[in-house]
């Protein structure tokens, strides 16, 4: 028995927002003073690090359950599978569901029942639970689906990963322009179809890096103080990744018994592209090697860095043949991998 | 290989409410005018069909991951193991950490990362990360590290829940009486003793059944229509649970292989007494006995309903002989079962 991805699916939302939608932010240093430099030279130099030219958000009437929906009916008609079947519905996400004006986040009934309401599926024997797991959310459900599978719990299940981080930022922070929304879906089914699942790795880094990413004030000083938004430690998140993720992503390939040269591509949490491509210079150095050209299909450029959705969206793209001079074909090696808040790593090792 | 509890811990918040404190809340109906009763007569209800004399709140200071951690601490010290040797922490909440007096759920980073920290767990490899299934999540949380266990992925797992509902409650809703506060937490353990989960049962109805539980807004419609709070649809849940709980048991118990005469203790999430009762009659009818004397040991007089944690919270108490004329022997059956937002059902059978 092998463990496969039958389906995907994605829900790429249609605001667009360009850096120059910024140029009207009052941008603060974390102490609230101003920042120094105009806004111009601020999206410049945050377009040469983090490679975002613009970011989707949703529209006001949606939540990140909605667009989690949309990605996870795509990912089933995608499969062709009848709904009534899934033993499991995985839903990951940070936040909820944030309205727009609102500052709660709603996670009663979870995103995961949400769906599965949405989805109308009447069968109680599919189960559906949200995990929370900081970015890489949506890799973890997969593992976890996985281990429902291995542990003869389930045969089919629907992982989702969905996100509106429009909603939870702090306008006057340069690292909101960041952040977009989006939702992913995949099916992951037990089959006797060669490949799959070949390994997985996954670690909780909380000793001294539990708070690198988290829920803070405004740097508005003015604001709320019990209002609070996404934050993070940008210098110290890059860092810890560039020390931690390659490593990760060696350890699972060894498990898989996999050479580095079989390696076609490398699907990594959209988070920054300089980061990811220090990432994967790294990685590859282990081997002594230079990264192949176009082993890393991109997606920031146009969509930010939309959480747990990145993966599953830059997987839907891929193999649907959206992404420009990329393509999968039966048989290719992906490794999948994430970082994110928690500080959680994650990778898994897959044979289309 | 059998897998087992091998410690538990819980913590009861200090802070004692009673029935009597609420006499000065203006208890309105669901459409805003006013409950035509006085305090009294509803106090007098209230603790006929729930059993709830008092409930417990959390001091000002702490969090749901504060007493989460403690539990997990106390969870360590009864199983006498390294938490460094842990592979899984899974915690499950439905509000998160929500500061006294704010109206946010921090959920960034997870609350397990939390508590992992607090721990002061250095082991990567010891995945933390949390689940939200309403108030069967750590029932769920269990079933789940079952499935690492069996999947070949961990050996050891601390399985936690924590809730502070008094700070998601409306004032002005008679059901805010029913909720509390609370955390309770295992170790679940591959072992080569006797005994362990034997079966387990989980679902989900979604359907019809996703928002009978739900974050809504106040009664007092003079509130803030954007800030909400824990609401449900008791009388449709009372019916739901009937139909359906006794059921879930019976297919558990099935599986298990086990006979009803054998059933020792019923462990059930102390949501109400009456409805408590009403399942296990139904329950034990299905078997056309009436349930023994003492089968159901209950907490929720003193403790109300900490959603998450009373479950594991009963358990703990059951095991360190607490609860007056209820103990626990090697070799007794259990029926751990929960019920709650989602809607969720799950049960698991265990021989001690």
């Amino acid at each position: 028995m092998n463990i496969k991805i039958t389906g995907s699916g994605s829900y790429i939302p249609t605001e667009r927002v360009t850096n120059h939608d910024f140029a009207q932010h009052n941008f603060l240093n974390e102490d609230g003073s101003q920042f120094p430099q105009p806004n111009e030279v601020v999206a410049r130099k945050f377009l040469e690090i983090t490679g975002i030219e613009e970011r989707r958000y949703v529209t006001d009437n949606l939540l990140a359950s909605d667009i989690g929906a949309i990605a996870a009916q795509r990912a089933i008609e995608d499969a062709k599978i009848d709904p009534e079947t899934l033993d499991y519905i995985i839903l990951a996400h940070n936040f909820g569901d944030v309205k727009k004006g609102a500052i709660q986040s709603d996670i009663l009934p979870s995103l995961a029942s949400r769906v599965k309401h949405s989805l109308k599926i009447k069968n109680p024997k599919c189960v559906a639970y949200d995990i929370l797991f900081g970015c890489p959310g949506w890799v973890e459900g997969v593992i976890q689906a996985q281990a429902f599978i291995k542990a003869g719990m389930a045969k089919r299940c629907l992982v989702i990963g969905a996100e509106t981080l429009s909603r939870v930022v702090d306008m006057h922070d340069r690292d909101s322009m960041i952040y977009s929304d989006g939702a992913g879906a995949t099916i992951i089914e037990a089959t006797e179809d060669e490949g799959g699942i070949l390994a997985h790795e996954s670690a909780t880094f909380a000793h001294d890096e539990a708070y690198f990413l988290f829920f803070g004030n405004s740097f508005d000083k003015q604001l709320d103080p019990d209002v609070r938004y996404i934050k993070m430690y940008g210098r110290k998140i890059y860092e810890f990744a560039l020390s931690n993720v390659p490593k990760a992503m060696q350890e699972c390939l060894e498990k898989s018994g996999i050479g580095i040269d079989k390696v076609k591509k490398v699907l990594i949490h959209q988070a920054n592209e300089k980061m990811d491509e220090a990432i994967i210079q790294r990685f590859f150095r282990l081997y002594k090697q230079t990264p192949p050209e176009g082993v890393m299909p991109m997606s920031i450029h146009k969509l930010g860095n939309s959480s747990v959705a990145t993966v599953p969206t830059l997987y839907d793209l891929l193999i649907k043949g959206q992404l420009e001079n990329q393509n999968l074909e039966k048989g290719d090696i992906i490794i999948f991998a994430s970082v994110g808040a928690g500080m959680n790593i994650n990778a898994f090792v897959y044979q289309m």
